[in-house]
């Protein structure tokens, strides 16, 4: 078949009303599919069953330094959990903080302590007549939505295939001391599944911020998430070049075990400077008396070390691969030749992204929804909910069953084909 | 012996000359005993060890209503710990919202809450000139420390044995708008462990704020801290009392099982009305994408309900009882003549409050200190850890063994005697 938009009006009339009539059998099957989040599947969370056998009544749940993980203490974790997760994050276990169970708490008490008591002796954001955010889009929705929570002025900043568009950051954060911070998912990121090139991360760690409490907030939520073995991005690790270009304390790096064990019940963490961790424990000491150590524990014993948590992953991997092949193949198949979307083919994290026409997006996503297949909302990937060209959408590939799957995108880009050959429709006879 | 008060100058030199004699000895014996902090002993967790077998890798991790809890989502908890923690909280389970592992991050985070957002649409707090929080004193350190750290003004207000001076607190919440809140320990009290009358309960129940976001912060910690079977302490169900007095969303009551299983990996919760739900649920859904559902579940399957959770608090009685009374009869025996101290006999909860001759609590514990034994600051249970009378010193009886236990008080009467000597003795010869 030919691209559409070399297809005459008549021609794709006729394709629509092909399209359409397929469309009506399909909304006929009564089909109830969700793609709006990136969540693990049952048979992804059936990995970490073990987890629930690693302690038991006759365990010791003693530490090696002799702390009683039962009882109170340890804000800062237990160091076997501090080894684990440093190893996890390519950092100095002394450099890193144990949470509880969600990463995303984790960075909301971020910008929740700069609000309230600001950043290393700094003035309290909430005292500030402006406060910025650079948003690097597409992103992660739920980022964006804490700095909306906050009131927090979300400036977009162009994604590329090598992470943000850093002269515009570079420029945006040295000319204005209101911009605060950034929202960075710097491997297999979401939605586009890429990786920041060592040049960006480099430019990230020699950025020239106006704004002294200026933080880069590094999510690194897909470290260990590849999907193949042998073909893997890599990261270059943010603190220690930050620590190498003078900057140490630029940057709140962020991770969990969400997605290696259970989304509800992992640990999260943050790796930083000791100029911040020192600013962070002071608040820390008022807001807890510690998180779950018998939690972090029965990570400890459950993985032993990072072997058994990349071995583990493998695991992962295996499981959800063919689910992201079976997207980008019949994204291939169907839409391959008709020039109406792109998309992107990751390496690992937890999305793919689709770019449709300009404003297709929001139709696409009403017409899966009519048939039986829910997306994450058309612009949920954008600040406030808008993307100006209506065309961007996230493919969460990694909860249906594979089966599940391949109807969920064949009715996708049977939506996208509908979407887009209306769209051309009232393009041309409007020309 | 008479009291102390009745001996001249001599008599005390005398008497003073004898204590310190004992002092020289109890030094030698190189003593090192903790009694700094409410914590739970050894053989308390040990009665929590089960909690670990409950769940295994064959055991179904999914609630009644299909919610598969290894996984994101339940905001609010699920249903069966809501119901759990309702029948411990007195509360509709919808009224409930269950949290991590500490309650004191609950507070702090309604605290961090009305100063970034505000409470239910009024100002945040953070905007203000200025915010108060009444402080019932003697108090709990903890609860001061988040206020404080938060730059809030702490009025104290008296605690007379049916709770705080209500007259007071009715007269200042109504007079002033900038006062926000007030903590209260109502039951077993942090230090005294007494709890407040029907009367009070009624009262805080009906005041008239002139702050529409004035809240009552309701610490229940101690609700089923029993330490005897037949004599216990009732509270009037606040949540309920308020709904009568028709000031619904008078009250966020805070509570966990931090005390009943593990300290660091019990589950918390909050109970509150249906509007202050909704307004708090809004934030949390920025904050996280939920609390760890596999906890609470491990809760639920080890106590079944309310009678299994009450069994197993009569466990921890029988433990800590024997201390609280070891500790009461001890301060009996030693000082009960001398009229130089003062103290509480609690039916429950984790303190004993002593109250010496105003002047003294600082060098008791000062001396305590010199002596091997560890006690909780003096001061620390006034904001700003001021005691204006320098008389209050809070007991903790539940951590050392029995036989440590004994020799920590017996040191600490032999203190409270050197220090109101040497006191009686300076106060006389200045006459």
């Amino acid at each position: 078949m030919k691209p559409y938009v070399e297809m005459t009006v008549d021609e794709l009339n006729q394709e629509l009303t092909s399209l359409k009539a397929q469309y009506k059998k399909v909304q006929a099957l009564g089909i109830n599919l969700d793609m709006r989040r990136g969540i693990p599947c049952q048979e992804q969370l059936d990995l970490s069953m073990g987890m629930m056998d690693v302690l038991s009544s006759a365990s010791d749940l003693t530490c090696d330094d002799g702390t009683d993980c039962r009882n109170y203490g340890q804000l800062t974790g237990i160091e076997e959990a501090r080894e684990l997760l440093g190893d996890m994050m390519e950092n100095n276990p002394k450099d890193i903080i144990i949470y509880g169970n969600s990463s995303l708490n984790v960075m909301f008490d971020a910008v929740s302590r700069a609000w309230s008591h600001g950043v290393m002796g700094n003035t309290p954001w909430c005292k500030l007549p402006e406060v910025k955010f650079l948003c690097p889009v597409p992103g992660y929705d739920r980022h964006f939505a804490i700095t909306e929570f906050f009131g927090i002025d979300m400036i977009p900043v162009p994604m590329t295939p090598t992470g943000p568009d850093m002269d515009m950051v570079e420029r945006l954060v040295r000319e204005d001391e209101a911009i605060k911070g950034i929202w960075c998912v710097p491997k297999y990121s979401n939605p586009q599944g890429i990786s920041y090139s060592d040049e960006t991360v480099r430019r990230f760690a020699r950025l020239e911020p106006a704004a002294q409490d200026f933080r880069i907030f590094w999510d690194n939520a897909y470290g260990l998430h590849h999907l193949y073995d042998h073909r893997q991005d890599y990261l270059i690790e943010i603190l220690a070049e930050c620590k190498r270009a003078g900057n140490p304390d630029l940057v709140y790096k962020f991770s969990s075990t969400s997605k290696i064990t259970f989304p509800g019940s992992g640990i999260a963490a943050m790796a930083t400077s000791p100029n911040n961790m020192e600013d962070i424990v002071t608040f820390l000491r008022h807001q807890t008396i510690g998180h779950d150590k018998v939690n972090q524990l029965r990570h400890v014993r459950f993985f032993k070390d990072i072997h058994g948590m990349v071995e583990h992953m493998r695991k992962h991997a295996d499981i959800i691969r063919p689910k992201f092949e079976a997207v980008t193949s019949t994204l291939e198949r169907d839409l391959g030749e008709l020039d109406i979307g792109t998309w992107t083919t990751p390496l690992g994290g937890y999305f793919i992204m689709f770019d449709s026409l300009p404003g297709c997006a929001k139709s696409i996503v009403a017409l899966c929804k009519k048939a039986g297949v829910k997306m994450t909302p058309a612009g949920a990937t954008w600040p406030y909910g808008k993307d100006p060209n209506d065309s961007n959408i996230r493919i969460a590939p990694t909860y249906p069953s594979l089966a599940d799957l391949k109807t969920a995108v064949e009715i996708f880009t049977l939506c996208v084909r509908i979407a887009s050959a209306k769209h051309l429709i009232e393009q041309k006879q409007a020309q």
